[in-house]
């Protein structure tokens, strides 16, 4: 897989052993993710809208109501900064300075353009729900054709893009090693438990296999 | 305490049921949140950058190397959106269309400035750790002058604000009810482990309490 190259907007200015630029890396990132948060201005004003996002190939999609603002003013052809970010712990040094946080995100620029056909939709939305649970799709009700036309699903190039990490323990100044302070890291992931039935579940019909296997991959940290 | 007053950027145009404008849920959810999303612009270009966050009455706080991008662009006085989200959970419907994710979400709008003095960052950054782990600064190695120049803090008012809240079961049709589909909420939730000593660490040190505290307190869903 070829890499991706740094551009004004994703070369690292600081830290640079943090800025990674392969695709294996930024694409793993993607797909561990299940919320983005994507910049967009409506004149001068940032806004930046919280959702839940998907990968396919080199495309990043994301989607919702077709009275949404944020899609609204992205299918305008506006351009987008998508963020995902996963944090994997907060680092404790022995000086306030050194603290850190363990991290891996993805920070992808680009232009976000509507898909305009039904077929194009449905399949996108397929490889979303598929992506969290493989086989949920097709134990769901079938999507209605005013459900697809209600539902705006937007996709932006995976182009000018870069992934940033920091692992490991704290760095502390050589100085600070003897001082008498815990120093260390606290892991943090985001972990499913255990899955509550709907109230309104037929009390037969038990989790399904492809849900139960999300809940246990996403285990304690 | 006082609500906040919806505006043209953060008054609900869908769904009004998950908009909050009242200090309490907002102040909750900042205080629970580790990490947010800020987003500016470069020229045209919006930028989203994570990084940690603390709020201090009725202002949010940042911070990070007086040589980074975010910093040194929203110092300049730029218009900023600061987004903060929780996901608890995804929701699982007996239609693809019905499908949603349970989350609580603040989104702020305003302009941020740095903090001037070493007097007031020092203040601020004392309020960020103890806001983590109450106890931390006094176990710490006190910063040094030259480490407090180099941290810029900023900081921006929490006015022009809202908190975004889904919570509870899927809304299936009812039509849908009696599908042979498994509908519920997988809950998810940011969980801390086990904490990691640094391999340099005298095994004499053991986790100080408010350390194990922290870690205790974000369980497992």
């Amino acid at each position: 897989m070829s890499d991706f190259k740094p551009s004004a907007l994703t070369q690292t200015r600081r830290r640079a052993d943090r800025g990674r630029y392969d695709r294996a890396t930024v694409y793993a990132i993607l797909d561990e993710g299940i919320l983005c948060h994507v910049g967009y201005a409506l004149g001068d004003q940032p806004v930046v809208t919280p959702t839940l996002y998907w990968r396919e190939a080199d495309r990043l999609y994301w989607h919702g109501s077709a009275a949404s603002r944020m899609l609204e003013t992205l299918a305008g052809g506006v351009k987008a900064c998508v963020t995902a970010t996963l944090i994997d712990g907060l680092v404790m040094a022995r000086s306030g300075f050194h603290h850190s946080v363990n991290y891996r995100s993805v920070m992808a620029f680009g232009t976000a353009a509507p898909l305009r056909t039904a077929t194009e939709k449905l399949a996108s939305l397929e490889a979303f729900v598929e992506r969290i649970a493989p086989g949920r799709w097709a134990e769901m009700r079938a999507p209605t054709k005013a459900e697809i036309e209600a539902t705006t699903v937007v996709s932006m190039p995976i182009e000018d893009v870069s992934a940033k990490i920091r692992t490991g323990p704290p760095i502390d100044d050589a100085d600070d090693h003897a001082a008498p302070v815990w120093a260390g890291v606290i892991p943090l992931a985001l972990t499913a438990g255990k899955p509550i039935p709907d109230p309104r579940l037929d009390p037969a019909i038990s989790l399904p296999e492809c849900l139960a296997r999300f809940a246990l991959a996403r285990g304690k940290p």
